[in-house]
């Protein structure tokens, strides 16, 4: 592995043409708007590049991947992974090398030929930007659309912890540069399914609290979901939620895959490291926001979850 | 009245002293984080500048402003409104004549002997921060945090329709010279007390629904509060609530005053005019952000209210 600066990064992808890129596996708005975002410049610089179809951006919104879907057959020779940490992150149905890989998690574990991680950028889309700016010199209306999905989505919309004077400086350029923030705003934070409402309604009813509320947690059964008529879609970022709670410094939202096998997402105020936590359990991802699966019923998850929380905070 | 600009209004507060700042009625973070950063810049300025004590500094934030506070016995020679569009928005238990008036609302009346009204900015802390460099040159990490708290809750964090790129830009100045936006944004975004997570949660229970989901109304009645043990407190910025529900175009929050008087907040996507809504019983404020108060039952003024936007749904 080689690690590459944004100007030997964009040479790297000059030379090269007909790229694929990789989004990771359960796709955010971060990976499917940087991954379309630097599909959008490659094509402005002259290349044939296409997304990699990953089965799961029905989950999320697939109007943002839709212009740039590989067809069937594409035979590419150069693959470029964004914002994919490791490869156990890799899509589904996707299993080969990686030539290039442009990231912003501190916890990539380069496994790509180049990579390019700035681990202090709250979102891809922010390192995709620079990249962009590097492979044609300016930032039009649709790729500062599809880079401002991918810092807001990463941010909710700059009020988490990792948003800095530099994501906001980001964002204003992106708007600047001719992003529908209200638009996109309101589709992306302001807008829920009646289903997602009623799924907020009830899980905020059944927090579970550890150490003295310290610790809360939600966790979401198939049970939970069909009694509301919520599917996959309905939760998105819906990790954020038990967090909310005053005096909370460490919350989680588990996600019942099947009787024994649950998903784990931890959110923390930076006294916990949730990447620690999880990387307990096979997982990881950054300091304050982190995640894992783990092969245990989800509700007995919470209370082992719990544990191994309330360890890093005696 | 006399329209001043940013310079005029330095000069003219250059040569005052005992300066009193009003905030409005139901104080928000933008009013208390506005004049309190104009406290605090007059004061570096040299002058001696408090802020009246509008008696609802305890319902929203009473950190923010209790550094300003003016001393029992404080006689004021110069009178200056923050935010405050207009008299009938005066803070309780104020009466009396303003010399100036620095705000955002499109709505303003005039009514101070001179006004610095900037309609475009999303918060009146936007003006507020070029009228402290006008006066001092520089921001510093105090006043930075105070205007951050303004711009952020009048844009629910960036994300309300007001939010321009001229914003998010002033963030980011903001963050620069030394704004905590990490720590603020825990505190007024991302806290809510158990209380108002069970009044929030009934609430999504419980929306009104009119033409075919358009209008989303919610109603809370002091029953309701009482049923969460929820009190004034926990029921800030609540009014973006039922706007979430996917295919609202209007939605408002009818608050309980007494049986037969309610406190009304409309919010719009911009396809109705929230200002023309809420002028109809009294009230007014901007394009997709409005309020009024309605001498009704507040279940009764839920359906007058969805037939008057209703109308101009036509």
């Amino acid at each position: 592995m080689k690690k590459v600066t944004i100007n030997e990064a964009a040479e790297l992808l000059r030379a090269q043409d007909n790229i694929l890129l990789l989004t990771h596996v359960r796709p955010d708005g971060d990976t499917m708007g940087s991954a379309s975002a630097l599909c959008y410049s490659l094509r402005l610089a002259g290349k044939t590049a296409y997304l990699y179809n990953n089965p799961q951006f029905e989950d999320n919104y697939p109007w943002i991947a839709a212009p740039y879907l590989a067809p069937e057959g594409f035979a590419p020779s150069y693959i470029v992974a964004v914002d994919l940490a490791d490869e156990t992150l890799f899509p589904k149905g996707f299993d080969g090398d990686v030539d290039f890989c442009v990231d912003h998690h501190p916890s990539n574990t380069g496994y790509a030929k180049h990579t390019l991680v700035w681990p202090n950028k709250a979102s891809c889309g922010e390192v995709i930007m620079e990249l962009a700016k590097a492979l044609s010199g300016r930032l039009d209306a649709t790729i500062a659309d599809l880079l401002y999905i991918a810092v807001s989505t990463d941010t909710g919309c700059f009020v988490y912890g990792n948003t800095t004077g530099e994501t906001l400086s980001a964002g204003a350029e992106l708007c600047q540069a001719g992003a529908r923030n209200a638009v996109l705003n309101k589709i992306l934070f302001r807008t829920s399914s009646r289903a997602r409402i009623a799924l907020e309604a009830l899980l905020m009813s059944s927090f579970r609290y550890y150490d003295d509320g310290r610790i809360v947690i939600s966790v979401i059964s198939k049970e939970l979901l069909d009694e509301v008529g919520a599917t996959e879609k309905d939760c998105a970022d819906i990790a954020a939620l038990p967090g909310r709670v005053e005096g909370t410094v460490a919350s989680a939202v588990i996600k019942e895959i099947d009787p024994t096998h649950c998903k784990i997402s931890v959110r923390t105020t930076g006294l916990v490291n949730a990447n620690k936590v999880c990387a307990r359990f096979g997982g990881g991802g950054h300091q304050m926001a982190s995640g894992c699966i783990m092969d245990k019923n989800c509700f007995e998850a919470a209370d082992i979850l719990a544990g191994a929380i309330g360890e890093q905070l005696k």
